[in-house]
């Protein structure tokens, strides 16, 4: 008992604590049990008229306001649309049903039963065709309110009075939901949507700065975190940002579905304010992110490059991450201002960072790969030199003071799993192994010392070239943010965002203090 | 009127297609229409029980199925639970206040605005918690019962009558819908979740052949297909087999929402059958297709490596990517006949495929970086022989028959726009531009022909890192896929599928015929 009692405790703080922290929620439901004491109110002082029991009836106001009081404005008038016109269509035709059965005498009720199987039968099979979709409370509304006619009607051979009154009685719970739902602190839909476009600008910064920043930390994940493997909910910060914008695609859907519907208001004083615009953009944002996941793949990839060699790359790839994330902060701002992008270039400096990355990778191309194996040698046609080289390539070695081959981390689960740990002990000396299961590695002859040390230079190479790899991934997460900026000017040509005339001096003057830091 | 005439003429083709399509969608129809009588028929047999006027309440017993009737039968059961719980606390409470009122005396409508007003405004609330979402529909039929029993019960002021009709009238509604849903062809979630898991594999193992077989072909989207950029439904066959199973994540939920109300049926006769763990495959799926997106990215990407560096590992990228496919659509058909894996290890021929790709590659990195550009030289301490060493770079190159200079494929898009046709014309005998805005390149001295020339070998290598990224991209696929052979083993565990003895002579001959080929 005393447990079930913290567990209502714990319930109600946190209800509490929602309520706190979007207070929305707490108008939306005292504007719900206001609409309802209104309508209740209503029925109560108006019980009869003109010889019409309207508490019999009553349940359609109730019912009205219950189902059509959604939390957005759009919602509401989606909902209040399917309804109304459900309940005409069906009213219209369950009338003319009705005056045919009754022609039919004493078959009427086998003429009443027929008609609601070929109803429900078209009503059901239509709403599954896809675009249908949005109405589909609309066919069940239908079908509803033609087997209530026809089957209550038929009680009281009353079809007249039974249509009109119910339609009055929806016409005043559509009344009482609009007004109590606009007037009273209105939800608008087209805000959430403009809100959840400008959050997902923030959250793609935050998460590309973290994955650049970690992958410089050399943030080992040593617990192969499970759940992101299996693209499950994580307490990664890095992971819930980018992740959130991959998953808000259906809610930015549902919300531009409402949105559409709303009126003109606020800061959206547009008749066909392109709200489809807003979605636009976001995935172009979104297939940015899908870089940032991969970027993210790469710290928790199997195969990680040492750090060192990270390291030789570190004031590029800093830059990179800072100034990607810097623009998308801007157009995040940008679209939270509702302005429009000032006639600088705004990817000027981004670009610059990712074309600095590609010259020092070009430049230092020899970190990433393994020259040693190559098949055709290094100088082919002057084999006299070919010890020369190996000893030259090693004093490189020294001389950048890479330690690679033994600090180069590899999976090689299976291999450290067939062997004993004695046998790892001495023979790995030029690998070290993580006790992951994750990349097992089949030795094609089985402890044979020579393919041992083959493996771990092949392995070296390829975590090398997992440098190679965060950085082109790095590139062309820039190179997409054209289509984001595209998207958003045509955004902003559309809504008629406001233009920005000296936005110019202030963002070159930053660039360049950032560029003499 | 004749395009009107050919609109609905069209649609209904397309609704008779969509049935031959799926005929469970007829069938659903069919047994919607079929309810719906039988509770109309119920309805007209017993006119009046017990001198209480049943047609009065038969909008409960209609409501109920139209409703509660869904397409599966886990959601039919789950809207029952909802309807009959959201009823049974709505009357008793009703019960309660209305005892409560009538002693108020003349004030007795006034607490029944109030109560009304305090249970909307809690339902309203309360459903809004994250948790509550799946009792979304209970709360509104709560707080529909509440109000129509408080507001019309008063008129009559036979609350004990009404409450009970009411909840016998739900009851009817229910059997009926159970009896049609369950025993005329049923629908099952479960079934569903199966399949699409099912299919989610064939199409990860469809896109990624295709990424691997259109990369080595150079199919060059030679218009950016801004669909895909901005992430919308597109044609490329490609793209849509990756896609739907990215965007399948909210289907899957949904049909294990209802699946795990689902009843023990046909193949899955276990009580707590393990549907979570189907998902959990899914989404470890889904991690792999994350990668396939990727490779897709770069089939897409503003910088391209050249048709002949592609070619080099032909083969080894050939057998990856079809090694991969015939994994993904090995484990689809275990799934699919519910076996489990065998006792060899499933991703042997593919892990083995990876290691060559990067054993190749390790060989040959000598293509994908651009030696010449390298800050220290490839022999620093040997300067006499700088000579030879450009010398001999130069002739590896023609020996190899590379023409990579004049074929790379570059996006200086901005570049050209600055220059005038006629000097790109004459200047970029080394470059070929594309016209394509995406990559725009700022030259930092303009026109100064030794920065052009650098920029040129700057994005060959860029070009050429990006097949390296292609293929690390390739093997981080190959290296998921133990998670998704982990959880499969892990739903093969708990769903206890068949075992399979005599499974591994036929797949190891395969293999050896695939490696002899």
């Amino acid at each position: 008992v005393v447990k079930f009692g913290e567990d209502v405790l714990d319930f109600a703080l946190k209800a509490w604590e929602m309520g706190r922290s979007d207070p929305r929620k707490v108008i939306f439901a005292i504007k719900m049990g206001l609409a309802l004491s209104i309508v209740s109110l209503l029925i109560f002082w108006k019980k009869s008229f003109h010889d019409i029991d309207i508490g019999q009836y009553s349940i359609w106001a109730i019912l009205t306001v219950i189902v059509m009081f959604e939390f957005s404005i759009g919602g509401t008038f989606i909902k209040g649309f399917n309804r109304g016109l459900g309940t005409l269509v069906a009213g219209i035709l369950a009338f003319c049903f009705a005056k045919l059965s009754l022609l039919a005498g004493n078959l009427e009720e086998v003429i009443i039963v027929i008609s609601v199987f070929i109803v429900g039968f078209f009503a059901s099979y239509l709403k599954l065709y896809p675009t249908m979709k949005p109405y589909e409370y609309g066919f069940r509304v239908f079908v509803l309110t033609y087997c209530i006619l026809m089957v209550a009607g038929n009680r009281t051979r009353e079809y007249k009075e039974a249509v009109t009154t119910r339609l009055v009685l929806i016409a005043v719970g559509v009344a009482v939901c609009l007004f109590v739902n606009i007037c009273i602190c209105p939800i608008w839909s087209g805000e959430d949507l403009h809100n959840l476009v400008v959050k997902n600008f923030k959250e793609v910064a935050t998460s590309l700065e973290g994955c650049v920043n970690g992958y410089l930390k050399f943030v080992e994940y040593e617990r192969t975190p499970s759940k992101i493997l299996t693209h499950q909910a994580s307490d990664d910060p890095l992971y819930k940002g980018y992740r959130s914008v991959m998953e808000s695609k259906n809610q930015e859907e549902t919300l531009l579905g409402f949105a559409i519907w709303e009126p003109p208001h606020g800061r959206y004083r547009m008749l066909n304010y392109p709200w489809k615009n807003y979605v636009k953009v976001s995935s172009a944002l979104r297939h940015c992110a899908f870089m940032v996941m991969a970027l993210h793949g790469c710290l928790l990839s199997e195969i990680q490059a040492p750090a060192e060699k990270r390291l030789v790359f570190r004031t590029e790839l800093l830059r990179v991450g800072a100034e990607g994330a810097k623009v998308l902060r801007d157009l995040g701002k940008k679209i939270e201002k509702m302005e429009k992008l000032g006639p600088g270039d705004i990817l000027k400096d981004v670009h610059e960072a990712a074309e600095n990355l590609q010259k020092s990778i070009d430049h230092r191309s020899y970190i990433l790969v393994n020259s040693e194996s190559w098949e055709i040698g290094r100088r082919p046609r002057e084999q006299e030199d070919a010890e020369n080289v190996s000893d030259s390539k090693d004093s490189d070695d020294m001389n950048l003071g890479f330690k690679s081959l033994s600090e180069t981390v590899l999976d090689l689960g299976s291999v450290s799993a067939a062997w004993t740990p004695s046998a790892t002990q001495g023979a790995s000396s030029e690998c070290v192994f993580r006790n992951q299961p994750s990349w097992p590695l089949r030795l094609p002859f089985d402890g044979a010392g020579v393919s041992k040390e083959e493996n771990c230079r092949t392995y070296e190479s390829a975590s090398a070239l997992s440098l190679a790899t965060f950085a082109s991934l790095l590139i062309e997460f820039v190179a997409r943010l054209q289509n984001v900026v595209d998207s958003l000017e045509e955004l902003g040509e559309k809504a008629k965002f406001r233009e920005l005339i000296l936005n110019t001096p202030p963002t070159t003057k930053k660039s360049w203090i950032f560029c003499f830091i």
